[in-house]
């Protein structure tokens, strides 16, 4: 039996956890928490009889301790009841599938009371990869990813040897606006936006798509998840999304992992520590499929990407500048404040002020977001 | 250092392995054979120093002993000399290069004596894998494929367990002919058999990619060699050779390996048991690829998947008929002596007239061979 907490489980990928804990017998949820959505996690607290619970709102919490008094859950609320979710003794594995800056500590809290962390949470590793991956290390943790693209990498390094990888292979959609040109983008809509090609994901994630912010978060990533150096990273545009990265390994070999979205896929795999377990859904029909095809990126319109690049290049704490001025920014398009390519404006323009600290702590982080995230509300 | 002989040193994938024994300070020659190119093997055994040559044809061997009584090179002959060569102390791993079931004896004297075996001749696996298999597991040898596309499946199941597997995808370009329809075929002439669209080969095996019997032998192979039953083993053809093959997992997962066509990969791949080396040459450039497409083989118009597919199915002796029966066939084209299309009439009429019989000892495969050889040279 494996024991599973898990660190926003009202998203999609939590829920989509639960699909997956609900298949497999040897699953078990002991932990659940989210932000904000009670009525959710009532439902699920009833379903799935998770010892404890916590909720990020410290009010919401007491809503809910009301609600589920005749259960045996315990409710906690606030930072203080995610960290205690986060180290709970009963569980061995974490997943973080929470999005933002939120999940940086309770992730560390996780690493350090020796659970495996199951990462679908972005954030943690983009602004601090240089304080997880060493602390991981230290406590003989592993960091298991969630993503489909980091999935996929993690599925071509099977068996083989850091040491023979010559570049990472991290496809993209391109997103909804692919092959459209600057201009073109002056007055693209929230609705147009949010209509992703092949995913069913948040918004955030899909305006993320749509931007190339999201891939450049995902190389981010990845060169920590990975340890490899941002110029062997490569980003090549797969607009079918059935290819969801690869690695070409020093002998010019390419090994590739492919399938149907479906993110239950990568969510199984990090469950289960790397093994293969039976899963149901549709698999790829090759023929019907026709073609894979493939382009580079457009950089110079999808500026998410270079931006990206430049801020992991920079380093220490530039990475969380072009977070934290990208989720700003994004809600703001979201709340109709901003057009599409203002996004890339305020990005430029937090990173332009931004001085960069090396080795950021993770107040230094939470400071710093909170810093952009104040300038970016004064000026916009 | 480790210690290489190679039957079939002259032929295609026998100079390539020197190439890479060439490139590789820690691998060295030990034995050497070859059919009758001892002009060739002359070069070779000046070049790398080995201690045995064999040279199947007992007059050239003699020949050869002549020519380099200079060196310290011994001179073996006939079967018994390739026997030698197989078993000799030296050697930790044989490469079998050499086409045809001459290759059955060798290979599993060398298993006997407990050499590793990089397998580049297909008719020991489609004829005595019944025989090949089980010896090598009670030896404790591996069977290291060379074949391009049974070295994916090989690259693809590294890290993996045989049980999760779900299918094995064998990739096929569909050869020079693949969109046209039987009635296009009756004229081919040898040199347009002769094109292949991605590899450059020897001549029976091209002739064998153009009628698809080369993937009817792959898939035979592949049954054996990853004990996956026929019904789960899909040919997809995708006409780039640019996959070289997959693995669909039950979890729906499919990991594929992709490079450029150079067989030198597979060939290094199997010398160091798997492990990978640097190799130069051309990397795959996706963008400048453009696409990859795929469709389902066209069983109808090119028959030597389906027949060998039921061959397979029929087991025992059967695929040696369609193996024998296949290799006279290509042997009278190339002759000019028959049509393209003839040659699966060849194929068909001796399946028919044969009866099965179950779990054949070599010599039954030989005899067998050598009765399908004799009726089709008496009708043809």
């Amino acid at each position: 039996m494996k024991k599973i907490a898990i660190l926003g489980s009202t998203g999609s990928i939590g829920t989509q956890t639960l699909d997956i804990v609900n298949k497999n017998e040897d699953l078990q949820v002991v932990g659940l928490a989210a932000g904000s959505n009670i009525s959710m996690l009532e439902e699920q607290i009833r379903r799935f009889h998770p010892k404890l619970a916590a909720v990020g709102n410290e009010e919401k919490a007491k809503e809910l301790r009301e609600k589920v008094k005749d259960t045996d859950c315990k409710i906690a609320g606030g930072m203080d009841g995610l960290l205690e979710l986060a180290a709970m003794e009963e569980s061995e594995i974490l997943v973080t599938a929470i999005v933002g800056m939120i999940g940086i500590r309770p992730t560390m809290e996780a690493i350090k009371a020796g659970k495996d962390i199951a990462l679908a949470n972005k954030e943690t590793l983009v602004t601090a990869g240089h304080l997880i991956m060493p602390l991981a290390r230290q406590c003989g943790v592993k960091i298991l990813p969630v993503d489909s693209e980091h999935s996929a990498i993690f599925q071509c390094l099977n068996g083989e040897r850091e040491r023979t990888i010559d570049r990472l292979l991290i496809t993209a959609s391109g997103g909804p606006f692919r092959g459209r040109k600057r201009e073109e983008l002056e007055q693209i809509r929230v609705e147009d936006a949010l209509k992703h090609p092949n995913w069913a994901m948040g918004q955030k994630i899909t305006i993320d798509s749509a931007t190339l912010v999201n891939k450049g978060l995902e190389v981010m990533e990845a060169k920590w998840l990975f340890d490899v150096d941002l110029d062997r990273i490569q980003v090549v545009v797969q607009p079918q999304s059935v290819i969801h990265s690869m690695i070409q390994f020093t002998d010019g070999s390419i090994m590739a992992q492919l399938g149907t979205p479906d993110m239950r896929l990568p969510i199984q795999y990090a469950l289960y520590g790397g093994e293969r377990r039976y899963l149901d859904g549709e698999r790829l029909d090759f023929a019907a499929l026709g073609s894979i095809t493939f382009e580079n990126p457009d950089m110079e319109t999808f500026k998410g990407l270079p931006l990206a690049m430049e801020a992991s290049g920079r380093g220490g704490s530039m990475p969380t500048v072009f977070n934290a001025a990208n989720e700003k920014a994004v809600a703001l398009f979201l709340q109709r404040k901003i057009r599409f390519l203002d996004i890339y404006t305020i990005i430029e323009e937090a990173m332009e002020r931004h001085e960069v600290i090396s080795n950021p702590a993770v107040e230094d982080i939470l400071n710093i977001e909170q810093d952009v995230y104040d300038r970016i509300e004064s000026r916009w």
